[in-house]
């Protein structure tokens, strides 16, 4: 990605974090990255080719600090780590989830990237599943798509604590990460095995729990 | 409440929930009622004011529909119904879900109503879980929290499954209802004990499941 756009991808990501997404104009947004309009909208023409743009830069950033993340024996652990990093890029990008509902109506091409992106993360969730309940973690379904349905609910999860969390609490945003980063891993909990559990207190995830 | 004011709400959650809250006019709102703008906001100065009344009527309604529900001698099954109406509801007031953020921004006092109700709505499950626990349905707490840190998560649920219908399901009305209704149970399924699962078996609470 060349300089200029980077340079507007950074300051929309700040103006929309601030004002939201409808409360920026593409020519204050010129303005701000210091370029005229016509080269603003020469590299992006509207407000939907930005917020894919920021989508875009969000999913490589998750997946570049994912990698970067140091490996451990521990899948449950790794999860933990995963989630973390995941939320803080969620928080980071926090405009894009504190006004999803504003994007996808307005952005039909970033609804259908959504749609996207929730596959690959369905089949992420899914491997991460099947490797725990392969190592002993977790048990088998107890009846067929229950592990489906708890994938739906992860995402309904991982999508919206972020704007719960604007309605009721208080709280910083490391507090914010490891509270929501915690309270994933016990939607895993309960279908822990035995031997998940002990994993689960051996790792030690632990949360000062500001509710 | 009398007749102006029922008409004034009723015809504002219709345009509420077809253009938002925020492209909807207090003048345009007079119009479609067919009563004098100053008539209006002798009722309902702003549109917060309108939106309190809105949220207000739903809690109402939630309520009286939850009363009679035909009581039945399983409070799993009881659970189950009473999320459905509490989800009917939440279908037909949308806006309110679908803007949340927007609202609680916009409207500080809707906000502390929210908290407010929030608290309800714990003691609420609170009560519905230690009940179950007591009939030996659910199993006991593995751990102090355990079961706050489940309520969180339902919340986190209950108010945002809507927004994410929206943009992962093509599914009716009444699909969303029966499939989110399901999954709502699911949150408490993995901690039931075995009477719970047979409990839960009998009962036959299913989905059509279309993800």
């Amino acid at each position: 990605m060349n300089k200029t756009k980077q340079k507007i991808l950074s300051k929309a990501l700040a103006l929309y974090n601030r004002d939201g997404v409808s409360n920026v104009s593409i020519r204050q947004l010129a303005k701000d990255v210091g370029i005229a309009h016509s080269n603003l909208i020469y590299h992006y023409p509207t407000h939907e080719d930005i917020v894919l743009g920021l989508h875009d830069l969000m999913l490589r950033e998750a997946l570049e600090l994912n990698t970067g993340l140091v490996q451990n024996d521990s899948p449950l652990k790794s999860l933990y780590e995963t989630t973390k990093t995941g939320f803080s890029v969620v928080y980071e990008f926090r405009f894009f989830f504190k006004e999803l509902q504003y994007i996808c109506k307005a952005f039909s091409k970033v609804k259908e990237v959504l749609r996207q992106v929730e596959k690959v993360r369905y089949v992420m969730y899914k491997k991460v599943i099947g490797d725990m309940i392969a190592s002993d973690l977790i048990r088998s379904e107890e009846f067929d798509g229950e592990f489906d349905d708890l994938i739906v609910r992860i995402k309904i999860y991982s999508d919206h604590w972020l704007e719960s969390s604007s309605i009721y609490d208080d709280l910083s945003k490391e507090e914010k990460i490891n509270k929501y980063s915690y309270l994933l891993l016990q939607h895993i909990y309960p279908y822990l095995t035995d031997k998940g559990k002990d994993e689960f207190k051996r790792i030690q995830i632990t949360t000062t729990k500001p509710h």
